[in-house]
């Protein structure tokens, strides 16, 4: 391959993952490829195939290349490499609450920081990718994979914490047929919410972060609930808690938003039957509020971005 | 010894351990003993050595009658033993911070519990304590030992998870010459919080889980900071941020109350000469508003309540 070439794969991710709104996230086994060239010449050629593949931008606005182009230009080879050729196979659906912005920005800076000889580590472009994206919840798992906690500290600065839980999860994603934008998505949020909800929250995340890394399935109970964000965005996905409750009554271990939506995602534990009931009955019950929803049965992504050419 | 007599040690306690507030809680090694008798007669002796011995009531308003008799009378027991002989030796200082209320219940019932052939589990004796003492916080560490999380469900159903951390961390508390009623702590909270601050200790208390099971240490540094309850407290405890900042300079992971105070608990390497330093300058920062203070330098309690007689 070209020297000046690089093709990566980045997994769409689910963020808060229940009650660790704007800290939880995780990488499922779903993904974004880049195709990435660098170029000298001052030209730029954008293709995308797959999802969404019709509305991406192909000039310097579009999100990929200006992920690049920060890498190229904070590694200071601005000068050297003013063009690039893209070609992107997209499967994460757009606007749905699978990360599908994450894995765009994630895939820009790291498949020039591969072309360029790696002058930044994972941690930098954890920096440089929440830069772009405000917050860390889905560019974490989407570079480092499994489970993530992610901090922001008081002068901005991101902290990740990755793992693989010992109990093996079976991811099942209700994907409803219209978009939410995330702006939208906090716009319904308050200022200000009861104390007891914010206990409610830290014990959960609490319990959910302690049973996953013990492997203790009996502790997940309850542990996916949420009460800081999913109950204000109840509004904005309709059938949202009949297809909660859907699934947690085909056996799923937690039902909860995947981001902020429209996407629902169920854990459950790995056995055919038990995860394709689960999917049929969600995307049933999205159906009784007259929403088509498709389904996807994804595992834990457990790599994160890698160079795969 | 006495068929109808068995003597337990239950740990002191510590809750909340920064942004875990009401759910996260930890068992330190200072203990307090009750030697516990069951009589058939109606005769009650109730003596107590150790911190707060004269103020201990010894009727049967006291409490680690009150909560042996929980026991007695749950196990259909109500009718065989009316009386008791109780000698208590408390070394956990009162009203400070560190479960001396806690301890006392689960040392009612766990005594109890032995002398009448173990009728109830150790989740029972959870669900027992969580009724008189209103929250799990304490009652589940010193119970269970090590680091626990609790949450509690609609329904009023406990669920505790206890667990080793990776890292042998030593705990350095500031003991103030002052009680604290954990009510008067409880009133200056306010009913509704910024969502920026709950989505804070959601992220504290997550990390601060995955870094202790992980052994992760420098994802401690941050993860035992609170929002939720410390700054409302600040007022009751005269120092307290000062203390914390004196603890850290002097080199602890992390620093915050103790339940809800007046101690204040440090989380340190274990260095004896690490230890004492912090030790020394949070008593130091304490006298610099007046308040006379001790310090202890404990491990964490890894058995939890135990018959040791």
């Amino acid at each position: 391959m070209d020297a000046n070439r690089v093709v990566v794969r980045v997994p769409g991710t689910s963020a808060n993952c229940g009650p660790g709104f704007d800290c939880l996230g995780l990488a499922a086994t779903i993904y974004n490829d880049l195709d990435l060239t660098l170029l000298e010449e001052e030209t730029l050629t954008i293709e995308a195939t797959g999802d969404g593949a019709e509305t991406i931008p192909t000039d310097d606005k579009n999100i990929v290349w200006r992920a690049a182009r920060m890498v190229i230009e904070r590694s200071g080879n601005g000068d050297k490499f003013k063009g690039g050729i893209l070609r992107m196979e997209n499967r994460v659906p757009m606007s749905r609450g699978l990360g599908s912005s994450a894995a765009a920005i994630v895939a820009g800076l790291f498949a020039a920081n591969e072309v360029l000889g790696k002058p930044f580590t994972r941690n930098d472009i954890l920096k440089f990718a929440t830069e772009i994206e405000g917050h860390p919840d889905n560019v974490a798992p989407a570079i480092f994979g499994g489970f993530t906690v992610s901090t922001v500290d008081h002068r901005g600065q991101v902290q990740t914490f990755s793992f693989l839980p010992k109990i093996k999860l079976k991811l099942v994603v209700a994907v409803p047929d219209f978009p939410l934008s995330t702006r939208i998505a906090r716009q319904v949020l308050p200022k200000t919410v009861p104390l007891k909800d914010a206990v409610f929250n830290v014990g959960r995340a609490s319990m959910l972060i302690a049973a996953l890394i013990n492997g203790k399935e009996k502790f997940l109970a309850g542990a996916f609930d949420d009460a800081l964000h999913q109950p204000y965005r109840t509004k904005l996905v309709p059938g949202m808690q009949e297809v909660f409750s859907a699934g947690k009554k085909a056996g799923a271990l937690g039902v909860c938003l995947s981001g902020a939506g429209p996407c629902v995602i169920a854990f459950s534990a790995a056995d055919k039957r038990l995860e394709n009931n689960i999917a049929v009955e969600m995307v049933q019950a999205f159906k009784r509020y007259d929403v088509q929803a498709g389904a996807l049965i994804l595992d834990l992504d457990t790599r994160g971005a890698l160079v795969i050419g």
